[in-house]
């Protein structure tokens, strides 16, 4: 008698699933060679907010949508009611302390005092965007390091991060958290501030409960397995959350799951293992450009694919597994582990979707909603959203 | 009785190399998230051939600036004249197809003829250029590629820019050549058109003897030996130009010989051993970005850097090392060819270039030469010069 | 109306896949660390037949078996004719000159002519080999390098390798060929002579018609796009052979399809495009290692995952996809490939099984079969073959 | 007034240096593919001491011989005095629990509590020999891990491994210590149980003071920048101990320095700008194989490199770096960086190595010596030391 979950026993699983998405990704993005341009792109958050909406409204998986500061300051106010008149709420909170020309050689690790402080104070007028907007999380990815050996004193570095951080911590209110996300290279291409997980692990532990780490899937060196990482962040209880997307070669901010579906399985199933599924402390969300595909479709796409690979991952076999894996049978551990994997549960989630009221096919249904026909046609002159650089 | 060669046994040998120079390496550059603008950047081709004609003047190592095509559009005639009588050359042409909307997908491998034609059209302007110019070089480095699995045809793209490869060939005038450059990733992230030394090989072989491999040292996976396929590339008849740089992860572009000199001694290794160095058939290029340093003093410690571990890597006593590598003495073999790389260099070169009328410490002398202030001083208003993204 | 192949549509196709096994998958392996012995291991090149010749039996898949020379070494009469006997046949002979004390230093680019001719000789007496069992493909990799600068004349070897290889070639006789495998590393660290596609396919293009490359899929560097690589040799007319297998990090030898199934599946969508599946002249080999998992087991989950990923990718609905390329539509393109990838062939493979008289699932009929009780009853005493590292 | 120090003023610090042999390094050692046996191999563990004492009595550098159990097991008393005898002593003792069948599957982190068991046991033995040899550290190399995705339960694992690691823990005699070695892959090829720095970290952390982190320079992934490494570990007082060697791929295991004396030059300046340099609770440690060069020259070499790039960085004008580091002016912290590191010591070495009573040139004393020559003559018959595998 198979002990292996079907369809229905996993169903409240992933009915609960949330992914956040990020405002910047349906602004224009590329290389530094060059971006594309494309008609209907927002040209203010509110704009953003609607096109996130609306993948929302198609898969039901995305109520959430992160913010980037300064590209979406603008009456905090007014955004949150617009977003909640569009069915979605405004939530992670990301600060920006790499596109002044004082951040040249740092921010909250540079060596002169006046600019630590300056980018100290842009996070606590984060935490005052996050105040109005009811949002939990502060996220700080740190554009900081250096491009030549000895052009910077690695070690005073990580020392004056973790003042600024600390600064930064102070000012957290009741109920806000701080997340702090690692990165390999780029912008800076020697050393990085915090390169990898274990500095944001200590980096946050020092700081107190309310510090975490946020994984981005696409920054780590060649070969790293991710799901370890993930592992062993929800065993420390330091996971904060997630920055989803996928990558062949540098932090290439594909589409999740695009390039490697099945490390993906792999990354959601260590979720699953370590309790983090819907836990409500760990945020789901996307990080990703979509440089020359269609945002919105993307970002469906991205959302999809994160609900079909927790499907599959559910759907594991998790007694038979892990017997198995005591028994030493190799084969038939990866066998059962496959199994889940190669199990298209496509059809039965479009069913489920149609139950649900949303759409079999959501991208399908995009298409042929006429929305991306009308931001072309409504959103012409001003400024399209992009990153700035 | 040693047959190591002295200082005074290489002089000749170093005395002769050119470095070329690329104009764009004197405007401003940085990543997708930021670029940094500084005092004094150029504003149009004839400020960038100032600077890179300061350049050799104080190194005697620079007759040669390679232009980008349409960065450096202007009136050639008068640019020709402006170099001369600054002292030195136009060099290679570079052309440029990727920051017109129209190449989002492929400019010389597109699957529409029409953009095809556009792409070729403007590399026999590259070569009109040439005419202009005298250059010799029509430098082609493709930004094609995909970032899905299954957005493009690989296969078909191939064909066509063997189609596309070949009608620009058949422009070239007497004594022109083109030199094809590979590059593993960026900026597309699945595939790219020419990823590798073995495309760009069997694309211009198919072509004829005026077309060559251009070898930028930053455009290989990691942990490729670059010094392999410089051999391959000489043995092959093939290699035609080096874009210089150095790396440490992807792409960085930073000073050649910065991230890593002992690898930029083994290339020029490589390059004495196949006959290239000062062979006229190779163009000795540096192809980098000074984000954080300055732009100027960037490319004097390059073309310095070069020319270093160039008379290094002619110390080598190359008859005992011959005779320890056929011995399978492995431990003297590579203490003779480190005993080369360790030997402090800089004091003879220092000697030599005050007995040649340059500066012994050619960056202190650009410090003192007060030309960074006057640049910064003059060149106010208009637009600094940049890579247009 | 789709487009989109059905099951049956593809039948004819994958039911002519045929793919070699190696008889060494069999012996014992490990690392450097360790090789765990297994009851049952094949103590010579017969029992090793018999275990390949049960994993055809079962699958239908696998009707040749590569042999290792001097591991297999025996009366090749008698195995032909033993293999014969249990509906199999013997194939590729792949060579060895790196298990020889003179081979320290080199085998066909050794400095010392004694050395380089002892390895020719070596090689001809693999065609030896090739007469007796009617075998078509001499299989050549080059385990020679040096493991620091210095130590090695690369450019020498090169042209020495020319030389021996030419002597190679000359040998073979009517309707044999010779395949040259590159690797990117091991067991020289520092330089290999053979290490990409660039550098095999100049050899072998330089010899003829029947010199051609093989593609290890686990040779290459991080992050190396392989399905380009398989499609530039089939474009080129110069891929001889494939070594299937995965890897995460270096030459792991893990079970092809295990580490990154969407690989496996895109590479073999490029074979399809290029006109290589079932075509007679490339030969689909297996080249793992099963360390810790059951050999046999290990070798029918491999050509399984091989024949899986086969009608994946021959379900690609490749009018759509054009159609979508030709677009730019960047989405439909991947959702058609994605479509092909997800679609969950097992149930079909399994019913197919059955109509052609194999099992539904093989790996079970191999358990249920009681061989592996049998073999490990039956094999004892004597010495368990391996690589005789 | 220059700040830069002389050599004179650097004298004493370089003077204190000591570099832990291992004792395996004089043993023979390979691949996979093949180990390479020579004449004068060391046959047990006394003769490995007396070829690391050859290495300390010409270079004074290295009075310290690691253990690697159960290769080294022997009468402890007897080689303490053998040791001495030689003017060396026995150091770190290296724990081995990977090569007897019963840890196929893991030894600490195994699901079967009598493997664990077992594994800690061999752990409580080394502690045993460290009392006998008045060694102060143990060092775990944990070479656990799985080879397919599903295999193992990576969750579990971690569990199991903070279990076992108590409980050796506990055993630590005063003064004694554990160090915890982390490694990217090999011989596992899908997970390794201690894969990175972070996980070593929070590992030992949660033991106590007497647990360390040992970092090998050859266990990271490609790009990794591990002087950033030595410089978190050292500021959270958590480095215990180097294992040194140098890789261009994978772990290669070749001389340190060797593949790239830049970063070695640079691990080093972060030794010294931790304080760690000549700290009584560091071990700088080789591990290394020579699999292709003369063991005790390549030892020899080994130490010289460390000694080398350890005088070059004390040069460093630490001063004036800090100031150009303040300033922002990257080309001239980089050229002050550069300069200590271009500076040729070695002549200033020989000298001082004289003055010691130290040849000036300890490979050609060794050449000069004989005692190669010796050991080929006398160690005839026997089984040559190996790693067993």
């Amino acid at each position: 008698m198979s002990t292996r979950p079907t369809f229905a026993d996993i169903t409240d699983q992933f009915a609960a699933q949330e992914i956040e998405l990020p405002s910047w990704a349906f602004g224009n993005s590329g290389t530094r060679f060059k971006v594309f341009g494309t008609p209907g792109t927002p040209r203010d958050p509110f704009e953003k907010i609607a096109d996130a909406a609306k993948v929302h409204e198609l898969t039901g998986l995305a109520p959430q949508v992160a913010l980037h500061i300064p590209w979406d300051l603008c009456d905090f106010d007014e955004l949150t009611a617009h977003a909640a008149g569009l069915g979605v709420r405004l939530g992670t909170v990301n600060s920006n302390t790499f596109q002044d020309d004082d951040y040249k050689f740092g921010a909250l690790t540079h060596e002169d005092e006046r600019i630590r402080t300056k980018a100290i104070d842009a996070h606590l007028e984060c935490i005052d965007v996050m105040d109005r907007t009811g949002s939990r999380d502060l996220k700080i990815w740190l554009a900081e390091g250096s491009n030549y050996p000895g052009q910077a004193d690695m070690r005073g570095r990580q020392d004056r991060l973790h003042d600024s951080l600390s600064k930064i911590y102070d000012r957290l209110g009741e109920g806000q958290r701080m997340v702090l996300e690692y990165k390999f290279f780029e912008p800076s291409f020697y050393h990085t501030d915090v390169p990898d997980w274990g500095t944001s692990y200590t980096q946050v532990a020092a700081l107190g409960d309310k510090a975490l780490v946020c994984l981005d899937t696409g920054h780590h060196a060649p070969g790293t397995n991710i799901e370890f990482i993930v592992m062993q962040l929800l065993r420390l209880g330091k996971l904060g959350s997630f920055d989803f997307n996928s990558r062949f070669y540098a932090d290439d901010d594909l589409m999740v799951g695009a390039a490697d579906p099945f490390q993906l399985f792999r990354i959601i199933h260590e979720v699953i293992r370590g309790g983090g599924l819907n836990s409500p402390d760990i945020a789901f969300m996307l990080d990703q450009c979509h440089n020359v595909e269609n945002k919105i479709e993307g970002q469906i796409r991205s959302v999809l694919n994160v609900q079909e690979m927790t499907a599959r991952a559910l759907l594991i076999d998790t007694e038979a597994l892990t017997k198995a894996q005591r028994a030493g049978d190799v084969i038939t551990a990866n066998d059962i582990f496959m199994d889940a994997f190669y199990t298209d549960v496509r059809g039965d989630l479009a069913e489920w979707r149609v139950s649900r009221g949303l759409p079999a096919d959501p991208i399908r249904a995009f298409r042929e909603s006429g929305y991306q026909e009308q931001i072309a046609a409504d959103r012409v002159g001003g400024t399209q959203a992009g990153w700035g650089a």
